[in-house]
């Protein structure tokens, strides 16, 4: 018999092996965007659900280790992120996030793939980024305004401007010695780049992404000008912040997931101080799906929650699998 | 650079596929009865703890799915088991509980292993109530009593007549036409087989093992004779019940983990009932320990609640994972 998995990926040969250099050459920033548009589409209208997170601190190596995990009946995804944040890398040349993603065959519980993790996650936050950007920004944006120039910087960047006619980039980061990263993709994409402060940036940018480790607001409210629409991809922990929480009173917020966002989000910080509702923050999902307006005026500021949920991880894995067996660029095993 | 697992598992070829059939050849039982042994023993000793288990009906095909997961600093295990149970696998020629293991070196978060994981399931919980033997039953237990006689039933038996110098078996099962099964392989090891009533199997036994999906006691209190040892290795979700909790009022109870034995194990009535409280029940690793006396007569009832813990898997598999890369038996992939 040859099973195959209603996803699609043929498991007549055991389990898909994609390999980080594999995702590399085969998931590109559109079938990352449409996946992760999906996978929005999909929780919005209850077709999947994210399982309860685990996530601990091991009490070794300093590092942070669990689990992301869910099912999407829609893109019969199923399946789990595990890894995570192990901060003396860097020292062994090894990436500090660490990240592997497994899938299973809905139908029978069988192991289907093994996907490196790494490359994914980045693309699949830029993704999502990019998805607020391409339904909630103004269709005349013309300014980007990158917060952050870390690791995650440059591919939220790449996806960002394709969303948009953007005519150039400003940019602000707590090490400004990071930020020749960004310039060099914005001179790759003939894109004029500078590097301003974050008055400047909130005053000039139609488009913000904020994408730091930040623990305190990096921008006010009062520097954002009407009509931004901003994404918050940085705050994935209880304490973590990146803006101001009267932005967030001020501003139509959607989010990824509404539980992530009041809890682990940006949002954690204006629910905490009653400045906002779980229920005033849109899942996305529901813009995608046309059962909310997104955006209803030109002046009106939106702002997006990223948080992370482990369903993109499973979307874009399921993709990268997908695209890898039909390339044949999957290797096989048996367990 | 050569990666060197601290558990010894050797990373300079990438993960280590150890497939079902390699997990077969190379774990035996006494292989698994030292993984849990000692894995209960880090446990107690506060080396060894397992993160919250994600458990869900994932509203398709019946499945329950999820993952169990812990980290063992003694034995350097950093993992999970997924999988779950997938009823109508029977009717695919597949195996209803489907079950993989992935082990990460705890010093970088790197992936390491991927095991499979259904022979080792079973070995590893005939290995826990077999470690319940060894320590609690009296030296001089004649008579082995098996309550259940499915898929589990051969790996109990098998393990548990290793403990003491048993003169006989005795069964019972709600099905009686899987006993057979059970006196198959008393047959082979040589050991008399009768198949009895519930009654007489209580006041016959010196050891039993009861291994069901029962949901009602299947033992009352008065059934059991003096001097007994129970291991009880059927509840592992709320509502399941295998004895009456007089039965576990009566006895001296020890468990794998007592926040699961209360809410998920066989003591979830007995403390519902109000008949034990979770202070009175004894992680079994403490008595590998010698932190607590075990049996302390003969005529003591002892109570092994074996509910399946995450630390388990990950001993067995990291068991496997080792004497597999000793043998040569693993496959190697890069991600």
């Amino acid at each position: 018999m040859t099973p195959t998995l209603s996803n699609g990926i043929a498991a007549k040969q055991g389990i898909a092996i994609v390999s980080e250099a594999v995702c590399e050459a085969v998931v590109g920033r559109a079938d990352a965007f449409s996946a992760i548009e999906n996978v929005f589409a999909a929780m919005a209208s209850g077709d999947a659900y994210n399982f309860p997170v685990v996530r601990e601190a091991i009490g070794h190596a300093n590092a942070l280790y669990g689990f992301k995990s869910g099912f999407d009946r829609a893109g019969m995804a199923l399946g789990l992120k595990s890894g995570g944040y192990w901060p003396d890398n860097t020292s062994r040349g090894l990436t500090n996030h660490q990240s592997t993603v497994m899938l299973f065959d809905p139908d029978t519980g069988q192991a289907k793939a093994i996907v490196g993790g790494n490359y994914l996650t980045a693309v699949r936050t830029a993704a999502s980024s990019a998805v607020s950007i391409a339904h909630l920004a103004r269709p005349d944006a013309k300014v980007l305004g990158m917060v952050g120039a870390g690791h995650q910087s440059t591919f939220q960047l790449r996806a960002a401007v394709e969303q948009r006619q953007f005519e150039r980039v400003i940019a602000w980061n707590p090490h400004p010695e990071y930020l020749p990263k960004l310039e060099a993709v914005c001179n790759e994409l003939g894109l004029p780049f500078e590097a301003v402060d974050r008055q400047q940036l909130g005053a000039q940018a139609d488009v913000i992404i904020t994408i730091t480790s930040a623990f305190e607001p990096l921008l006010m409210r009062d520097w954002i000008k009407p009509g931004t629409h901003i994404a918050c991809m940085g705050t994935d922990t209880k304490g973590k912040q990146e803006v101001d929480p009267e932005l967030l009173a001020a501003a139509t917020v959607f989010t990824d997931e509404v539980a992530q966002s009041i809890s682990i989000g940006e949002a954690q910080h204006a629910v905490a101080e009653s400045k906002l509702t779980a229920e005033q923050i849109t899942p996305i999902g529901q813009v995608i799906n046309a059962a909310h307006p997104g955006r209803t005026s030109d002046d009106e500021i939106t702002l997006f929650d990223g948080t992370g949920v482990g369903l993109q991880d499973l979307a874009v894995a399921s993709t990268a699998a997908k695209l890898a067996i039909e390339k044949d660029q999957a290797s096989w095993i048996q367990l």
